[in-house]
């Protein structure tokens, strides 16, 4: 009997838990390698920034999604580095691992155009402690304005500013306002609705620019509608304690997210390899990495050029497909079945929610607006959930919300940072501000 | 017309918050000041602990609660003294305050016996950022002992000793047991039910004392069933990185948790009163401070002791109904129609939940053991659950869990410590360890 192979896979986002499920049950022994111990549904955590939703709601443990499948190990821990030549990876807390095929699904983070200094003031939302960072900082800005004298100040923490109008950008702004015209609005003696205003910040000129302009017009004039004051053609220049410089002048604001530009993790670094825009690691039709054909790289750290000029975007279908496929490829591989044909992405179209009843979905051959296309967006995001219990507890909030425009998460406890690796579902990969 | 008179409430737990809902709507300006923005559900905070439930199963914002009363508003502030001749309260944010009436329900908290360096290696059950604490320890010493490979170290990791036999150190155990045991377990590839050890550690000659007898005994066998070691009269005297030394020997052990003595947060120091036992501020029938008639104290925080020798115990619903007493006698007092009768606590019996289907409860004129116990438990705490939403939720989740074996919460993120003012259901106060 031959040598059992192993498949590493590095991350659990979308990308590497459908490649780990695709391989699933085969002869090769499956490690995944995970930083965090969950796989997380990324297209609602702006609803666990906003506290619609609870972080048991859009996560689930990535060992209990894998447990059916005795051949696949979930390890939680680091990868650092990468010895391709030797065919090993280098982990923080369990050293050296060999492996015959590697999956690299790495995902992709925030990046800052070079100033880091602004992350301090602007956090981003990419892992659940990201999204319980940001809950905290809106409902303490409230609290704070609560027992706040200088009127100046009180403005100044009741103005919100969101960066980017890409798909996060868009539904963060959207429920940043429903949550305070709404919910907390009402709690609050003195808080008054003339201090709060909530800004969203985009450097092109229309948000939600990967949609077509009919839609991205709509979206913008929805997004006012729902009380967001949308500059367009703005470029942010600077964020400090306290609030944002842009060509058009200052904000000042206690409450700044940023939602603008997204760069690969540095896998492409590790192979030396040839990065693509956002240090993308380019792969060939079948996701291989040029020069390494027993490693892959799928999802947001890659870059599928199957036309140079328009690769795939930075959305979980992608990752999800690419996972699917490259788990069925090594399968294939080293059932001695060769190699399959190149990876097809199928588009199932693309949705961005704007509010309460409000959202835009583009099928290609199908374009909605409004209350029909928030309708197809929830449930479509409510088939996608993933286990039975999140869809009960999650629909349990929504209706809940939906009904009395009351928020049941609004809790502030103090979550430290960190990271995760995973990938989007709904988002387009962002360029701007 | 006169001067509108303000009544100060110290502290959002289960006292200060019914103080708050009996002085809704009358004459008086009520503020009701906490550190935390959220009322807490403690008697279910060890589910929290133990990734049954999410922290907004079972807190929800305080002001929320309150928001229907436009007399009163809530302060998320942190009180640091008291002038009781000049009738002013300092705050940490906000400056002094003056009231014409103050209630303090500032709770209690766990007291080390003079070993507070025991605290950073052995977490207490007070907060919802405690509990976030614990869990993290628990699922993170699990994904610890997964990519270990000393077998020594895999034990230590996988010891989990909680100190203190009273309900929350028997429903920590019990619950410690059922994750470990079920949920746990099988997705762990490398974990073996050999390398598993819960223990409880009590100082007195059983668990539960404040229970009659019988059930203590039931108890002791219970938790043994559910697989906890239960070591009783024995006495902690160390505990350090390594695990926790007792007059029995040295256990190795990763994973301590404290829920031994509790103590009364300084309220007495404040009022340089004399304290009673745990530091509780001593009160008259009509729980106010003796020389200081417009101060109450009640709760955890106070010392109620119609007969010296019997204080009432501290749970939660002697701080319920002693706050509704406080608010009624304020309201009496503002509207001139004098000082009500003294406070009389009525009884409801109390119950503590031991693992799946095992509970005790005691009414006085019934007593409940086993399933019949967990059913009456489970129910009365649906019933007492704040709001509507908690409910369905919290209902789905047990329900999910029951039938499944499955936890829901197991997620790691990063808490970091902080405290909030409130007490106890179905707690007596513990003192032992």
């Amino acid at each position: 009997m031959n040598h059992k192979k192993r498949v590493i896979i590095v991350g659990g986002g979308f990308g590497g838990l459908s490649a780990a499920k695709a391989l699933g049950g085969s002869e090769a022994e499956v490690v995944l390698i995970d930083r965090s111990n969950h796989h997380l549904f990324q297209p609602l955590l702006y609803q666990v920034a906003t506290a619609a939703l609870s972080p048991a709601d859009i996560a689930a443990p990535t060992r209990a999604l894998l447990a059916r499948y005795t051949n696949v190990s979930v390890l939680m821990d680091e990868v650092t580095g990468l010895d391709a030549a030797g065919k090993k990876i280098k982990t923080a807390n369990c050293g050296s691992m060999s492996f015959d095929y590697l999956v690299l699904a790495t995902g992709a983070e925030y990046s800052f155009f070079g100033n880091d200094h602004w992350r301090a003031h602007a956090p981003t939302l990419k892992s659940l402690e990201d999204a319980l960072r940001i809950r905290s900082r809106l409902l303490e800005a409230f609290e704070r304005a609560e027992r706040e004298q200088d009127p100046v100040e009180i403005r100044r923490l009741l103005t919100f500013v969101v960066v980017g109008g890409g798909p996060t950008g868009v539904e963060m702004a959207g429920a940043i306002a429903e949550l305070a015209k709404t919910a907390l609005k009402r709690d609050f003696r003195r808080v008054g609705a003339g201090d709060l205003r909530i800004i969203l910040i985009e450097a092109a000129g229309g948000v939600l620019s990967a949609f077509p302009q009919e839609l991205s017009e709509y979206s913008a004039q929805a997004l006012r509608a729902h009380g967001v004051e949308v500059m367009l053609q703005t470029k942010v220049s600077g964020i400090d304690k306290e609030g944002i410089l842009t060509d058009g002048g200052r904000i000042r604001s206690a409450n700044v997210v940023w939602a603008a530009g997204i760069q690969a993790r540095p896998a492409a670094q590790w192979l030396k390899a040839d990065a693509a825009r956002n240090k993308a690691v380019r792969v060939y039709a079948d996701c291989s990495v040029p020069g390494h054909p027993d490693i892959y790289a799928i999802g947001d750290v890659s870059s599928f050029e199957p036309t140079p000029e328009c690769p795939l975007p930075g959305i979980a279908p992608v990752a999800k497909q690419q996972g699917r496929y490259v788990g069925k490829a090594i399968r294939a591989r080293i059932a001695g079945r060769g190699y399959p044909a190149a990876f097809r992405y199928y588009n199932w179209g693309s949705m961005a929610v704007i509010g309460r009843s409000s959202a835009v979905a583009d099928f290609g051959w199908l374009r909605l607006k409004g209350w029909n296309a928030w309708l197809a967006w929830s449930m479509v995001h409510l088939l996608l959930l993933i286990d039975f219990r999140s869809k009960v507890s999650v629909y349990v909030n929504w209706a809940w919300s939906w009904f009395t425009h009351r928020r049941g998460a609004r809790l502030l406890t103090s979550p430290t940072s960190s990271d995760v690796a995973a990938t989007f579902e709904g988002e387009t990969k962002e360029v701007n501000a």
